[in-house]
């Protein structure tokens, strides 16, 4: 297809940047593993390093306390386990509490059985039940383990921001331990550990801009540390096995310096944003904008227009030349009712498109998709198309 | 350093090869996320496909039977479980029985606790014994469980290939499941899933010439499959979540066709090998090349020089401009004795060097080490050395 398209689904993944890209093909270069004590692995190393200084100063953390992993969802998997050690002593957390508009990789519990996870609700906006998650943290029986909490930071299909200090308020004063999942986040609104309000972040290189194939766990220390998911070599102190990608980590490095040097650029970002949510209530006036009265990431619009199922929208859109999401992207191909909105209360067969921008979108993009939506709206309303 | 050097260490990572580093370049352009479906994330799904046919090709497997992992430890902490699912049933590994001689990541045990493991042992040229396989599953109590057995096809440091068709026989009478973990055997020697005598392989992308950050999973089918490790999203099946990486598994794919197309190259590699061994005893006529007269691996040769430590000797070789190992590159930074000699009944204090190197590893290399060879020789004699 030789017409331009506009990609607006950077919630799904973000482009890779110019700057990662350099970073990566640079670090393809010094190819040996990291692990190896020749000349050529301690180059390889020194990227490692390099890159987990650059990420530990996105989220203000310290650069010891970055572990290493291959994306979000096994981060998210390797933290959530009832299975801890404290130093050399095991560490137990009996129960799990996740959040209903969570994405998969938190709601499924990772190596906590169903029995040992509670689910809380969220509001019509979508914002945790704080009321629900306190009663269940003073619920908790600590006799078999601390309470383990894991959360969405920011929302991945509305943008919704959680109450994070208040949640982590809760979760503190009931002795347990909270993982915040900063995919959607980091890089997007301020996120500094140095506040004292998480105990473990979760980050993807590739929502970002950098590549796929690198996430992080970022501790606020590193004492009390889940068992390791992946076993069988001294990688990360030992947290992570397994020989470690300097060519994704580098580029994720890479992406992190790039968002922490311009955190005013999202002003920019959420301009756009808002453009493309007063094109779509013009043209639309009954669409609904998801979540909208809360606080939410300035890059995400999550909507839905009455009538039309989200499916048929998203393959009008990408005939149209514009690549954006119904619902989020999580496994291979399947597009199904939201389980934020059903955890939000609307009904199962309410769709809705998300659109996610980024520092790389343009105004062109955004007169793209507006044309599209213009052509869809034409068909909706069941006259012939223009021309 | 602007001198040339020779990199002989492809066991602890193999030079990324140029076809695998274009497939990258253009992976990286086609960078949505390829479970988005419109049509960007297709672009990015069909690269993914099409690399997971050429490393089924690779080893005369079916494509489907294909999982892809960020790498080869991961496959192995995904396979080493005593909880299956035999379609959506739940099937149990009782024990898992390893080799003494296996990488980390195998004798590790994976999700199998201490107790659960049991290690057969190796002769002196590193072949499992064979007959003390035959007790230990002929004592195998089925009532908890299948017997899991898991080692590796060829050793990473020494080269010894196992006898994997008799260890599938004796499996197979046990009515257990064989794991081979190939990742130093893919590509360098024939591995034929057709032949029926493995149930599973584990390769890894940056041991064949890919880049690092994917490695496989091959079933010989996909009914019995291990409890998924990273779990929260339905990739791959549901066999293995998060993010694929298709600029990691497009450059993977490259290297397999490569291994695939070529097989008669590693002749010539056997060849430089063999002059490698040649120019070692000849200028350190005692020194010992480890599992000489069992069938190994073409590429790869392991030898001590007795009265010399190994880390002194790869400190000297680095400094002398050839990247070599001493033992194997699992762990940072870390230089210990050697696992796997131990196990072949050497003592604790026995250091040894492994050069190991592949299709592009070029007469010069091999000259340049011998030259480096040379320099430490004359050191060792306590002469001065040659200007």
């Amino acid at each position: 297809m030789a017409a331009r398209r506009a990609y607006l689904d950077y919630n799904a993944s973000a482009p890779l940047l110019p700057a990662a890209r350099a970073a990566m093909l640079a670090a393809l270069d010094a190819d040996a593993n990291p692990s190896s004590v020749h000349s050529e692995g301690r180059a390889a190393r020194r990227l490692i390093e390099e890159a987990r200084r650059s990420i530990a100063v996105l989220v203000n953390a310290r650069a010891e306390h970055v572990v290493f992993t291959s994306g979000a969802t096994e981060a998210a998997s390797t933290l959530l386990t009832p299975n801890w050690q404290m130093g050399r002593s095991a560490a137990r957390m009996a129960r799990l509490y996740v959040c209903a508009a969570d994405h998969p990789c938190i709601l499924g519990g990772g190596r906590f059985t169903p029995a040992q996870v509670e689910t809380i609700g969220v509001d019509g906006e979508g914002i945790v039940d704080v009321n629900a998650l306190r009663a269940a943290l003073q619920r908790h029986d600590p006799s078999g383990g601390l309470p383990l909490v894991a959360m969405h930071f920011a929302n991945n299909e509305t943008g919704v921001i959680q109450p994070v200090r208040e949640i982590g308020a809760l979760v503190k004063a009931a002795g347990g331990v909270l993982v915040l999942d900063a995919v959607q986040a980091a890089g997007r609104i301020p996120v500094d550990m140095t506040e004292g309000y998480v105990d473990f972040l979760i980050i993807s290189s590739h929502k970002i801009g950098g590549p796929k194939g690198a996430g992080a766990i970022i501790g606020a220390a590193d004492l009390l540390m889940p068992k390791p998911l992946v076993t069988g070599g001294g990688q990360e102190k030992g947290h992570r096995a397994g020989t470690e990608n300097p060519a994704a980590i580098a580029g994720f490095g890479a992406a992190a310096r790039e968002a922490a040097a311009a955190p005013g650029e999202m002003e920019a970002v959420r301009g756009r944003r808002n453009a493309i949510e007063a094109a779509v209530l013009a043209q639309i006036p009954d669409a609904e904008i998801f979540g909208r009265s809360a606080e939410r990431l300035p890059n995400t619009t999550f909507f839905g227009i009455p009538g039309m199922k989200a499916e048929t929208l998203q393959i009008a859109f990408d005939l149209g030349g514009i690549a954006l999401s119904a619902g989020s992207a999580c496994s291979s191909g399947k597009v199904g009712p939201s389980h934020v909105l059903k955890a939000m209360g609307r009904g199962d067969n309410e769709g809705a498109l998300r659109v996610s921008i980024g520092r790389a979108t343009t105004d062109e993009d955004i007169g793209l998709f507006a044309a599209a939506l213009a052509a869809i709206v034409v068909r909706r309303a069941g006259k012939p198309q223009a021309a």
